[in-house]
């Protein structure tokens, strides 16, 4: 910019402001308040974040809202960069949602620790694209090392196997996505497309759409298979691909709220008698979003093997659970998954937002290949060819650095917790009799509702017509106790719909609660609980 | 986690250590050790990757993938925060691509300014997740807003339109994507479930699939229409939503590099010819991605409007033009898009990854919304309801902030000096006889390539099949040239393949420039030209 003519003018209205604010703070008391600011940032996060955010906040929305409705883009500049971060930390931090607090028991969106902020930091600094190689270099090289780590971690072939694959550009052990939901899309786009690869006069799915592929391989119909309780990101995924988000078919759980096999095998029967119906995929949950259930994996392995059928896992949740040794015993058959989704930024517990997804075989995703002339070229490492998204950030690094500081054994630590932590919790639960228990927490997930004394006894003699009118009355407190609390601002747990009994034909609204934060205590849930039967009195 | 037995003991062994690597530095010398890191980076970006990472470096890749072979995650920490950092900026950092360079105009990932490192670092730090209010509060509130500013900016429809939408819950003007890839998926799943949506038995394309879809409204054919200067994601989208990347339709482009309208009126002719086929949409281009040409909108609006095609603008490049009060005419048309990709980490200058895309009609992404118990519940504010992916981080509080810092007047400041050093870069082309310009820059994008001058007069005198050898040998020169270039490691321009003559049937490999670095001057241009003409002695 030096050969451009230069100005002085405040703020970026000229060349010469541009250039100060583009490269560093525009004077040295800017600097020092941001100095400041980004100090509390990195190294007192957690501090901060308590000073600054609150759970939740009581004001109401659409009073908030006013607040965000003028829709003009200033011409020229408004504030410096320490004025808007002081407007963040003042005017939108205590508007936010603290999610890092221990008393935020109701999301997979948790506290994340301090260095995680560091290493976003750095990551954006260096701004590579993963896209292609000729804008990450060792970065792309980085990146196929971490996908075939957690690869071994998972599927455990021997050093060979890793050996031929880790720097192979050819071959693909997985990719990095921006989350589950896209990791989910990319594992049923594969399986999709190796159902109807290309044969004499037809160029695979890929290539000639929906439609012809139906009449080459005489199928008029596609479906994919999950219980009742999978990510409602797979029907979506079933929407985008031409599946239709019908033909994603909901089995039915069983009394353990796990995928019931019985029905899962009559309905895979049915669907071979129609010789013109074809099975894209049957996905196995390990964590299931509302109630951290897994399903039996080895024998929905089992049933694939037998069937022909991709068995594609869900661990967008669960995956992490693989590096505690006392614990990833839960996971298995895992290994006999064609494909498995796993979120960084949930037991990772990596900043928003980063997911993966991993094949069994290394050329399963030739299927979803694209090249571009200026970027992608065939034959190239541009990771970029197999990945539903374009360009990406170095999250890779972000979990590689992460891996090295806390080791399989420190993540296994925050994990362990929160499955023993979860544990307690239920039997805190169920010491106390204004609350009942929904689903006994497998990993560190479980639901519960309060239930009120006079209901409760009314309930054990209903039959079960009656039970759908106590429910309902029961379902509208436990609505009306979560937003209370919720708004009250000091503790969060998070609502959603199930079968209160194995055998009911009817929803209610239970409680949801999600045990990740590694500084959640049993005091706290104690109080949690305390706290809801106080606000009892007022539903 | 105090209520924990607590032991001593190296790095993350055990719940006192974890406890410490979660919420702060180690130890005091840990901790000095990363202030400074971070202040390099944090207040010294620009210095901090010109002295750590070179452009790009000479070490073979093969060589360089023998260090990243190591496949096992280790059981115990390996390493504390600051010597992950330590080895980031002495191991990673140089073998890294400094996509920040004014010698790197090769690519679409260029320089950011410092500030937008804080700001992905805040955002970091607060962790929200824009997919449902519960994990974002105001954050949601904030990102109806930045994506009505950009709207307005695009569409100027009235005030009143605004007051109505901006923070209408049923409603959405776009959605932040994770970049342009999955924001033309949005767009072209919108416009395919727009062509086939329920009536009587049939549920809908995203409901019952494309195959029910085809038999309900008697069709066997579904395309979309693009220059051949489409970016890839565009046949990709096309595999993935089942309409084929073979229906994916390249139209050719006419002596100006834009999308022929005689050619693709023609083919528009023929495809409604056939009553069983139906077009999707077509796309027009704001920035080639080769090229960085962008197609006559107008025209091309006019064209749908007639044939009641939606109309797509990929301005995933070009978006942010329209903040140039000198240059926005260039975009004129844009404004009777259906929809509209732009990305926030090209010409928004963000970090890695983050797109929008925006609709003309505020209910068109009905045609997407996803619901679930536990989140996205049905007239709720949440925001991942119509969204492709599911959690996001909150990007829009990072484009909010930085045009608050900016102004349109501060991101126009750099898209004309980058418009304007491109047509200075043509220039100095032509007046060198070792170069030919083979595509003007309209926007910031050119490409030519170096002609040695005895192929020079060769290719004056030759017939077209002469020219084709000729072209070839040229290709030959200018690819080594690129990557003779490249691994020296100062200056990095990009090639691709197009043809050089408007009248060519075949293609040859050009040099690409793309200038969006406002640090990139003419004098460097003049460096990167006179490098080229010494590597040619090697060639």
């Amino acid at each position: 910019m030096s050969d451009l003519p230069k100005k002085s003018s405040p703020l970026v209205a000229d060349w010469q402001t541009l250039e100060r604010v583009f490269i560093r703070p525009e004077d040295e008391s800017s600097k020092e308040s941001l100095v400041k600011y980004m100090e509390q940032i990195l190294f007192g996060l957690h501090e901060f974040l308590n000073k600054h955010v609150g759970v939740t906040e009581e004001i109401s929305l659409v009073k908030l809202a006013d607040n965000y409705k003028d829709t003009i883009i200033n011409r020229e500049p408004q504030k410096k960069l320490e004025h808007v971060i002081k407007d963040i930390i003042e005017e939108i931090a205590p508007r936010a949602v603290n999610v890092a607090s221990p008393y935020f028991v109701g999301h997979m969106t948790s506290a994340i620790p301090f260095f995680m902020v560091h290493l976003k930091a750095i990551t954006a600094a260096l701004n590579q694209n993963l896209i292609k190689l000729e804008t990450s270099k060792v970065l792309s090289l980085l990146e196929k090392q971490v996908l075939a780590k957690i690869h071994r971690q998972i599927y455990q072939n021997d050093k060979h196997f890793y050996e031929e694959h880790v720097q192979n550009t050819k071959t693909t052990l997985g990719v990095f996505t921006t989350g589950g939901t896209t990791a989910n899309l990319t594992a049923l786009w594969v399986a999709r497309n190796s159902l109807f690869p290309p044969k004499e006069d037809f160029g695979g799915i890929e290539h000639a759409g929906f439609f012809e592929a139906m009449g080459a391989y005489d199928t008029d119909r596609v479906v994919v298979l999950v219980s009742k309780r999978g990510h409602y990101s797979l029907k979506k995924a079933g929407g985008i691909l031409g599946i239709g988000n019908n033909n994603v078919i909901p089995i039915d759980v069983d009394d353990t709220r796990r995928i019931d096999l019985i029905k899962l095998k009559n309905r895979i029967a049915e669907l071979n008698n129609d010789k013109r119906t074809k099975i894209a995929a049957l996905i196995g949950i390990a964590g299931a979003t509302e109630t951290g259930i897994i399903d039996p994996l080895p024998e929905l392995a089992a049933i694939c093997q037998e069937n022909n059928i991709h068995f594609h896992v869900d661990a967008a949740w669960g995956g992490p659970v693989l590096m505690s040794e006392k614990y990833s015993h839960l996971l298995a058959g895992i290994e006999k998954a064609d494909s498995i989704t796993i979120d960084c930024h949930k037991q990772f517990y990596m900043p928003m937002t980063s997911g993966m997804v991993y094949f069994k075989d290394p050329t399963a995703m030739d299927q979803v290949a694209y090249h571009a002339q200026y970027v992608n070229r065939q034959g190239s490492v541009d990771l970029g060819i197999k990945s539903l998204e374009g360009s990406r950030e170095a999250n890779s690094l972000i979990l590689d650095s992460a891996l090295k500081i806390m080791g399989t054994r420190g993540y296994s630590l925050m994990i362990e917790h929160g499955i023993e932590i979860a544990k307690q919790f239920a039997s805190m639960i169920k010491e106390r009799p204004l609350f009942q228990l929904i689903s006994e927490p497998q990993l560190n997930i479980l639901t519960y509702r309060i239930v009120p004394l006079n209901l409760r006894q009314q309930l054990e003699n209903a039959d079960s017509i009656q039970r759908v009118e106590l429910d309902s009355q029961i379902s509208e407190i436990n609505t009306k106790l979560q937003r209370i609390q919720r708004e009250a601002g000091k503790s969060f747990v998070s609502r959603t719909r199930l079968r209160v009994r194995p055998g009911d034909s009817h929803n209610a609204i239970v409680l949801r609660s999600v045990i990740m934060n590694p500084l959640t205590t049993t005091e706290i849930l104690e109080e949690i609980l305390n706290e809801q039967e106080n606000i009892l009195l007022f539903c």
